[in-house]
């Protein structure tokens, strides 16, 4: 029927985007059934809340990009170490949620830049990040952010996000 | 009648005390409007995101205030940056709400301090901001905040706060 | 009655938890009360929103631990401080809520870790923090986390925690 065919149109509406992208997800990461006192999604009524994610793949046992930008990595492998970080937290929303779709908008977003001391460029570095999210969500995908610099991050890598999304 | 009487002092009670205090907001921010891939606040429900906002009047090209606080800058310049950011908060506040009325309450700030190797007085810069949203919203106006030392912020800002307020 | 019997156990499961794993408080701070412009707890429907807490003790005049990890203190020292850290929010939090069973659920956590240039430790240093909370609240305590470098922090502290939670 017409009404089913469009709800099952609007319920693969992301998960066809990802196809038209030709994005594709790391493997899941797993933090608590490896031991870890903590989740990468916790979902609360319309609301989840997503740890720090850096740039990883499940599937990886070391992060897919390391080092401090400015010193280490340009500003444009910032941006693609933001992009891989964008990844990896779709894929454990999917793995948390089932369907990327139930993600109706994105909220909040924190960019933990590993800068340089002389870098100012943040902006630049998390755009890898946004970028991704709003091409997928197209106006639900736009976000708050903040980039502050990190002076460390968790296992050098150059940038973690975390992140609050509306579930529809 | 009475009630509309004070239904509409009611509502204008935030402009009336800004008034009062002749604090004067700067032009607002245009995050969407000028290309960028996120927003400066984001209404779910009765929450409103904040984005990191820094000491910013969207009428000039440049940050009103930069460079690292015990390095380029005093204690309290870093207090005087810390209100230039909530006021061009309230300028985007205002833009996206049409209203500051319609903010009831401040919950949480997470001001990020641009500070040198050996600064602790993050909580004095930080005062520049609290001090000022409780001002103008007394009670109302007590927020939980935390004020993390940044190693580096976006254009070498002395600070930046991001916050989450409720809308009544 | 059988039912205001198991009510009874439940409401006091988190106290009598904390006294089978033989936890102690310090003394709650007091911001507002000190004439701080913020507060510690900041209750919203059913979400309340935590300051950024450091390893303190209200009956202290000064933090319990200082220093940067890697640098002055170790990441076991690190650790412990998280672990306080977590003391001074459930202190915090039983004196805003009067029970600690009020908290249904933790959602977030921010740890900001005062580390040396080249520490990449910091999931470390925050389990003394993640270890307290799923400890007492088991499942219901798994939260999302994020555990950034500070450069620096207020009074020099080797970590902060801020955090979100659920009241049931």
């Amino acid at each position: 029927m017409a009404a089913t065919g469009a709800s099952v149109r609007l319920m693969g509406a992301i998960e066809e985007r990802l196809r038209e992208l030709e994005v594709e997800l790391p493997a899941p990461l797993a933090a608590r059934d490896q031991g870890f006192n903590y989740v990468l999604v916790n979902v609360a009524g319309s609301i989840a809340y997503l740890a720090g994610h850096g740039p990883q793949d499940g599937g990886q046992p070391t992060p897919l990009m390391t080092g401090r930008i400015g010193d280490d990595l340009s500003a444009e492998e910032g941006y693609r170490a933001a992009r891989l970080v964008g990844l990896a937290m779709l894929a454990s929303l999917k793995q948390e949620l089932g369907e990327l779709d139930r993600v109706s908008r994105w909220l909040r977003a924190v960019g933990y830049i590993n800068a340089a001391h002389d870098f100012t460029g943040h902006a630049l570095v998390l755009n890898g990040f946004s970028d991704l999210i709003v091409e997928i969500w197209g106006d639900a995908g736009y976000h708050t952010r903040a980039a502050p610099g990190a002076a460390t991050l968790p296992f050098n890598v150059p940038v973690i996000v975390e992140a609050t999304v509306q579930l529809g």
